[in-house]
């Protein structure tokens, strides 16, 4: 099992012992890999009154997706923190009428800067930006501003 | 029962019929008079790691509540239409760690001509602000654009 495997059942399992609404989401890690995080959920406890996705769920899951690379970055750095998002931006573009399936990179240098930073500080913010796909198409645009502290 | 109480529990009811996360994260709405919409929902099934209100559960608080507040607004027009929300910011500037309290009072002059605008058009955008307050103090701001169409 490679260790980025490891990191990401680990962080499932967290989501799930920890956040109800990410168990009742059937939220899952479907791959981190190369500093990508690609995060799933089913559309049937997701669904709206039309049957799509629900604006929230979509958000839900891109604000645990965002909050998972910080965590993960964390947990490769040998380090840990309190990791809140501060404010965030989500545009719907199109409809998702099937599996949500989210991906969030973060820039290499500035995620190094911000674990720099939190090194030397004890506190740093980091933009992070997740999309979702649907049909093929760029649907779901969600930026997120999330800050991080030193656990005492 | 008046009026506005009856079309309270009829959101609320449609809310847990057909989101299921509307469900799992236990919302009501708490009040609907002389258009401001409250809605509630309590801590324990929306809480995250830390043990507060997690930020997912406070944004689909917020976007649900918005959505409720043009759901009743259509009502009371006696018309009916699609509503989806087409951007929102989110800005989280205090921790909740009680239950989760939302209110939303749309402009009426803005309501009004959003509403005439769908009956012209088959098709307007209204603009709404949803806010959470946490220990007495703004603790959450959400802006959200919704997008009303006629049902066909």
């Amino acid at each position: 099992v490679r260790n980025t495997d490891r990191l990401g059942a680990e962080l499932q399992a967290t989501w799930h012992a920890e956040i109800p609404l990410a168990a009742a989401m059937a939220i899952e890690v479907a791959r981190y890999d190369d500093g990508e995080l690609l995060v799933r959920a089913p559309l049937a406890p997701n669904r709206n009154v039309q049957g799509t996705a629900f604006a929230g769920s979509l958000f839900s899951v891109c604000v645990l997706t965002g909050w998972g690379k910080v965590w993960l970055a964390l947990r490769e750095r040998g380090t840990s923190g309190s990791i809140v998002v501060a404010d965030s931006r989500i545009v719907y573009r199109k409809v998702v009428s099937g599996e949500i399936l989210c991906r969030c990179r973060a820039d290499a240098a500035v995620e190094t800067a911000a674990l720099d930073e939190l090194e030397d500080s004890g506190r740093a913010t980091l933009p992070l930006t997740c999309t979702i796909d649907g049909a093929g198409a760029p649907a779901v645009r969600f930026e997120g501003k999330y800050v991080v502290k030193r656990e005492r």
